[in-house]
Formats: C-alpha cells, sequence, structure tokens
C-alpha cells in the first residue's frame, strides 16, 4: 500500500504517522515544498521575538524522527497535477518536471495561503506577510539590521497581536492596524477593550477600526495610511489579513469544495474522488456545535483531521469527531480563550442564546496572588444548552486549560448547568470548590433565570 | 417552609444557599457547632506556614454575606438530638440545653471527624490534631512561642504532606512518618517516589512504611517511636491519621449507614427518614465509574451534595451525578492530582485495568521553560473505557485543570481514544497541538494495543 500526501505540515505529517503507526507494512511517501516539513508555523512568533533563539526549535519532529518513523520525506518537491483515473501525480523540483509519482491512496494537506489584501504597496521593501518559514527568516534579517525602530502591524487577529508582543519584547515601537471594531474579532467586544488596554500599557499603538488602504515608501521609510485619516510611518510593514483554502491544486483534479472554497471531505475526510482524502487548513471543518461545515483554519484541527485521514487511508473508519473553534492566544500578561459559538453565530444557527460574563477568581484569595478570570458563558435559553465560553486574564492562571473543560463539556453537549456536576479538583492553590467555570456557569443560570421570569 | 440545617461546613453552607437561591420564601436556619460558618478547612496549612496570614481570610463567605443571603445561623450550638416523628431537633448551646426547633425539612451536614489514632501519648501537650479551625490556632499558638525547631507529622496523606511544606516553610525541621509503602497513597507508588524525592529535597525527612507506636514526653520535648526502631524527637507533634463519617447524631435517630458507617443517601442525598437529607463527610458518596456508594470525603463533593440536598430540600428533584474522587495537592513546586480509578481499585470492581505512565511537556519546547508532566493512564483492555488518570509536575504546568480534562472525560464515560477527538486549546506558551492529555492517551493506547497483539 502506498500512501501519497502532498503536504509537509500538520496535517500531512500526522496523517502519515497515524498512517504508519497502524500498518507497519504501509510506504508513505510525503511531498514538501519547503524544506521545512513538520515545522510549528505557530511558534513563528516566539522565533521573532527572540524567546525562541534557534529556529531549528520550531520543529516538532526532526527530519531524522520523521525519516526512522518510516515516512520518505520528498523535500522541496511540488506537486503540480492529480491525475485521479491514473493515481498519479506530477512533481515538479524548482519549476523542473521530475516525474510522476503513483499512489493507492492520497492525502492532500495543502494548507493555507493568505488572503489576498488588496493593499497598494505590499510588494515594497520593509513589507512581510508572515505565513512560512523563509516569510519569517526574511523578517528576521531585517530586524537583525538593528535599524528598525517602528513597525507597523496590518491586522488585529492572534498572528497581528503575537507579533505586536514579540516586536515590542524586542524593543521596536508598534502600531497595529486592525479593521474590526475591537482587536481579536473572534472574542466579544468586552475582552476585545481589555486586550487593547494591555496592548497600550505595554507602549502599543492600537488603530482599531481603520483599515489600512495604501503603503508608501519614502528615504528608506515606509508610510502606511489608513481610512480616517491614520498615518504611521515606520521601517518594517508585517501584513497578516487571514488565511483562505490552498485548495487549486485538488480543485484542478476535479475535488469539490465548500464554505469558503474549501476542499469538501465528509467525516472520513474523504473527498469527492476515490482513494483521496484531505485534511488541514484546505479542507471544510465540521463543526460539533453547529452540525454543519465551516473553514476553522487551525493546527489543533489539522492534526485531528490528518490523524482520521491516516488511519482511514491504510483501512480504518474513524470519524472526525468536529471542532469547537477551541482557540487560546497570550498577548503580553493576558490570556485569552474561546470555545463554541458566540450569540451572533449561535443567533445565526437558530439557537436562542443568552452570553453571561462574570468574573471569577483563579484560586483562593488567600492563597498568594490570586488572578481575577473574566469568563463569558453563552447557553440557549430554551433548552439550557451550553453553546460556548470565552475566558480572559493572566497567562500563568490555567485558561488554556480552563476554556478546555467548556470544550470537553461541549462536545458532550452539556447544559450549563450539567457543568456543576462535574467533579473538578481543588486545592487553596490552584482553584476554588466550585472551580471557576463553576462559577461562571451558576452566574450563567441565575442570569438565565432572571430573564425567563 | 422551614429548612434547617446541621452544620455549617461546605455542605450545610451549600445547602442553605441553594436553597434560597432557588426559593426565596423558604426560611432557612443553620446550627453551627463553633463559631466559624463556612471556613475552608483546606486552607489551615497556609495560614500555618504564613501564606495566608490572617485566619479570618479563609473564610469562603463573611457571617454578614451568609446573613444577607438569608441564612439564620446559630453559633456554638449543638443538635444533640434528631426528633424525626416530631419533625424537631434538641439544641444546646455548651451543656446548656437551649430547647428545640422544628422543621419541615432537616439537611444533617455533621461532617467528619478524626480517625481514632490509638497512638499512646496523643493527649501529651504539644501534640496536636489538625481537623478543625481551633485545631490549628492552638497549633498556631505553639508555633507563636518561637521554640519549634523540629516537628514530626504522623501521616502521609495530603495534610501530611501539606504541612509538610507549611512548617519547613516556615524554618521548622520536619520528620514526617507515613504507614503506607509510598507517601500519598491515593496515587500510584512511582509518584509517591517522586514525592518523597521533593520533601527530602526541601529538607523533610521522610520516614515510609513506618507506623508510629508511641509518643513520649521528656523535659519539654516529645519523642516519636515508630516501627523498625525509629525515633524522632521534636518539639511539636501533629497527627493527622484520616477521617471517618461523623454520623452518631443520625444513627441515634435511627438513619441507616451503609460504607465506613457514612449515612446511606439516595441519589437524592435522601436519607431513609423522611424529609431528612444528608450531604458531605458524613454520608456516602456515589462513585460515578464504580456505580456504588464509596466513602469519600472531599470539599469539591460536599459542596455538590450540599447543593443536591439543598434544591430537592425546596421541592427540586436534582440527582447528584456522582463523584470521581478528583484530588490535587501542592507539595513544595509539585503538583500531583488524579481521578477516577487505579489498577486495584478498577480490578477490584471487575474491570481489565491497564496503566501506563508516559511523560509530555506542557507547553512546547522551543517556548521558554516548559516543564515536564508525567502522566497515568488506566483504562479497560477489554473495552478501551476510560477508569482514571494520575498527573504530576511542576505545581505551574496546569497540572489542576488538565486533571479536569480527564475528569470531563471521565464523567461521560469516554474512552481512551476518544480524548484524542477532544478540541483542545492549543498557543506554544500554553500546550501543543495535542495536548500532553492527548499525548498520554495516545501513550496508552500504543501499549494497550502491543499488550494486545
Amino acid at each position: 500500500m502506498h500512501l501519497l500526501i502532498v503536504g509537509g505540515s500538520d496535517a500531512g505529517i500526522a496523517a502519515g504517522l497515524r498512517a504508519r503507526e497502524l500498518d507497519p507494512t504501509s510506504r508513505v511517501t510525503i511531498v514538501v515544498a519547503d524544506r521545512f516539513p513538520n515545522y510549528s508555523i505557530c511558534g513563528l512568533p516566539f522565533y521573532l521575538s527572540g524567546e525562541t533563539p534557534e529556529w531549528r526549535q520550531l520543529a516538532h519532529r526532526t527530519t531524522e524522527e520523521l525519516t526512522s518513523a518510516g515516512l520518505d520525506l520528498l523535500l522541496n518537491q511540488t506537486v503540480t497535477a492529480i491525475l485521479p483515473s491514473r493515481h498519479e501525480v506530477r512533481v515538479e523540483d524548482g519549476h523542473v518536471a521530475v516525474g510522476s509519482l503513483s499512489y493507492d491512496r492520497l492525502v492532500v494537506a495543502t494548507g493555507a495561503q493568505p488572503l489576498p489584501a488588496n493593499l497598494p504597496g505590499l510588494g515594497l521593501p520593509g513589507v512581510f506577510p508572515l505565513h512560512t518559514m523563509d516569510d519569517s527568516f526574511r523578517v528576521h534579517d531585517r530586524l537583525a539590521r538593528g535599524d528598525v525602530e517602528r513597525a507597523v502591524i496590518v491586522g488585529s487577529g492572534y498572528i497581528g497581536l503575537e507579533m505586536a508582543d514579540a516586536l515590542t519584547q524586542r524593543g521596536v515601537q508598534v502600531s497595529l492596524f486592525g479593521r474590526s471594531a475591537t482587536v481579536l474579532a473572534t472574542v466579544d467586544p468586552s475582552f476585545g477593550h481589555i486586550i487593547s488596554d494591555e496592548l497600550r500599557r505595554h507602549g502599543v499603538d492600537v488603530f482599531q477600526g481603520v483599515a489600512a488602504e495604501a503603503i508608501e515608501a519614502d528615504v528608506g521609510r515606509l508610510t502606511v495610511r489608513g481610512s480616517e485619516g491614520t498615518e504611521v510611518t515606520a521601517e518594517l510593514v508585517l501584513v497578516a489579513p487571514g488565511v483562505q483554502p490552498n485548495a487549486s491544486l485538488a480543485v484542478d483534479a476535479g475535488v469539490e469544495t465548500g464554505v469558503r472554497g474549501a476542499i469538501r471531505v465528509d467525516r472520513h475526510m474523504r473527498t469527492n474522488l476515490l482513494d483521496v482524502f484531505a485534511a488541514g487548513d484546505c479542507v471544510e471543518t465540521w463543526h460539533r456545535v453547529l452540525s454543519a461545515p465551516t473553514y476553522l483554519p487551525l493546527g489543533t484541527t489539522a492534526h485531528k483531521q490528518g490523524r482520521v485521514a491516516g488511519e482511514n487511508a491504510v483501512g480504518g473508519e474513524r470519524v472526525f469527531e468536529g471542532s469547537l473553534g477551541t482557540q487560546v492566544v497570550k498577548v503580553f500578561e493576558l490570556a485569552i480563550a474561546r470555545t463554541g459559538l458566540r450569540d451572533p453565530d449561535a443567533r445565526a444557527a437558530g439557537f436562542d442564546p443568552i452570553t453571561v460574563e462574570s468574573e471569577a477568581w483563579d484560586h483562593k484569595q488567600y492563597y498568594p496572588n490570586p488572578r481575577p478570570l473574566r469568563i463569558r458563558v453563552t447557553g440557549d435559553r430554551r433548552t439550557g444548552r451550553l453553546l460556548g465560553a470565552q475566558m480572559l486574564g493572566h497567562w500563568q492562571a490555567e485558561i488554556a486549560k480552563r476554556i478546555d473543560v467548556f470544550a470537553a463539556a461541549l462536545f458532550h453537549g452539556m447544559r450549563v448547568d450539567g457543568l456543576s456536576d462535574l467533579d473538578l479538583s481543588y486545592t487553596p492553590p490552584l482553584g476554588s470548590p466550585w472551580d471557576a467555570v463553576q462559577i461562571a456557569a451558576q452566574a450563567w443560570e441565575r442570569a438565565a433565570l432572571a430573564v425567563a421570569a
């Protein structure tokens, strides 16, 4: 059995490892477009901040580890065509055709690509996207020249925020442009305001609700002009506009697409083509609460989908159980996390949502350094079902794993009041007899009860 | 409706608050044997270590907060008899009968009491139990005299370990006696050894597998003699032998008991007597994995049972969903957590358990200060069902909330391989694309597969 995988990032590698784990007789070949298989792209901000001094540390696994797990890697090679009727792909090295590879099963894991930013001046020297290892090397080299005093970051999603943190740590004065009304539009505005305050507290100039309209060069400097007359000059501009599926290879071969042009897959990660699976940032993602496909390009999801695809490619019958859009990001001293739906998504999906924000301590106040957590719980008024949660507080206040308790509850379709039934751990330095997640759930119940009355 | 509650600790207060929340017309009276309603007994070690300088901080709520929530508190009063046929209790203040109180519904929340230690010399000056607020004042006063250089702690359960940490922080040289083969017998020996190393690293003398046999006084000093000829002299001896249900008041009234003499209750926290509920450390606890009653005196469980009892006392139909024995304790730099069953309990209950220990990092190694976590996953070989988990590592490595992810999975009867389906959060400073709990679950799967093959 020859399993061929196009793409050497999270989904592709996860598929290959799982296939080899379950069927050590299978042959697995992974075609990787660059020379960085299995790199943690989520780690780029920490490489650029200097917290991770050596870029090679960003590898989830070394090439040697992958090879000794039985994966054949073809680096710096590009698949230019899939020929499904022949069970073959065409491969190029640089722009030189190197031939064809046949497959019994194929996994397409071609990832995402930056959204077109439609911003004049994108091609100027000193303006960089941040999507690949090579992008980050270019930014790193630019910073190493030592003359970057000011930077503009266009985009206030999680990569924009992490880069604002990273560059500030390197002593660069950062201005952040965001189109949405508040930063990190994947959480509610009340949290966005707190995050903006945190950015400003660390010296970041936040221009929110401002669309970047053009970048202009002038004697070695760059000026970013935005709506409302905003204008900031800097030596470096980073553009983080979000991503879209990189699906054209599959589409050209006849693969069907769905939400936002992502490859359509069933819950087994099969495409419409025989023996062709797909996984990761190039595919639609089944949303467990919505019971519908969405587009949620996240590393965690890519790993899971890849693992399912790899298992099924060697004869398994594993179902992808769905994503909840669980995410966490650290911005200076804050961690911000979310899982499931917020009011607008929930309402659009036909739920009757109510979101209640409350505060609880990460541990008993009598033990040193208690940290307040702000928690927003979204539930359905009619059924009491938990729909989502958001949490914000000090990054060492166990927020990442507390959102996971909500995620586990969501996974099982629990009601908000069911959270109080969970037997969670407690010791005064690390929690409360009712953990913060349960205190927040109880606050939701009281508020929902009050609304109903 | 008059709800009378006997006992002002976790279960009693939780019952009263829940009753008032759901039925603001109800009258709730709580009879409290001392003057410390709603105190966090779990906080005593931190008061004695000095980390919590003021004992009043240990109150979960002040008396004023309880009163303004509509709870009538009778402090320093003791219920000496329940007369179920008359729906009355007899009350004493000190040893003076002060009369009778009638009830429509009664909640017995009389808690636990120390196990008889059967240790000659227990009554000597300088020998203290640690069970009540008054116990801790006595220890505090003894320490405040400033001449305690050495202490012996008898008992290596979580209170013994927390006190070893607390007294070491105060500059006292601690010797710890434990009867079980390894400390903290509620986790497996491989963890016990690591905890002993941590204790020794901080200067604690650990005498493990040693039963204290007698305490003797000699010119102001105390000598603890143990099995195997062990003999340690100190100025202070703390005895933490574990607890048993304090059920005699209820038993005298005709309430039935079960496991270890705890009050027998149904899943609604009703006793066999009409209109008499019971909750907390005095009752049997339904174990969700065993589907059987156990005795698990824990604050978290007491809060939950009290809440259920309070809800049902005012006409609700809430079911106690069961305990998993989830616990976490901090000992110096370590946190140690557990939930569910370990091999011996699981085997005794008819499961076919296998426990696999593995190591994972709390966050991506390329981000500063990664901490290794040791994780033991117990699952059923036949069905793949998750039965329990134990985790140990640095106390700031989100262990408390990671064990909660296992607890949430156990609550829902998940299989071990289902953990990989959970959509958990990830950012490099706080996790991995597969969180440590999922890495441990995957290690279990591989080992179980290898055993099966």
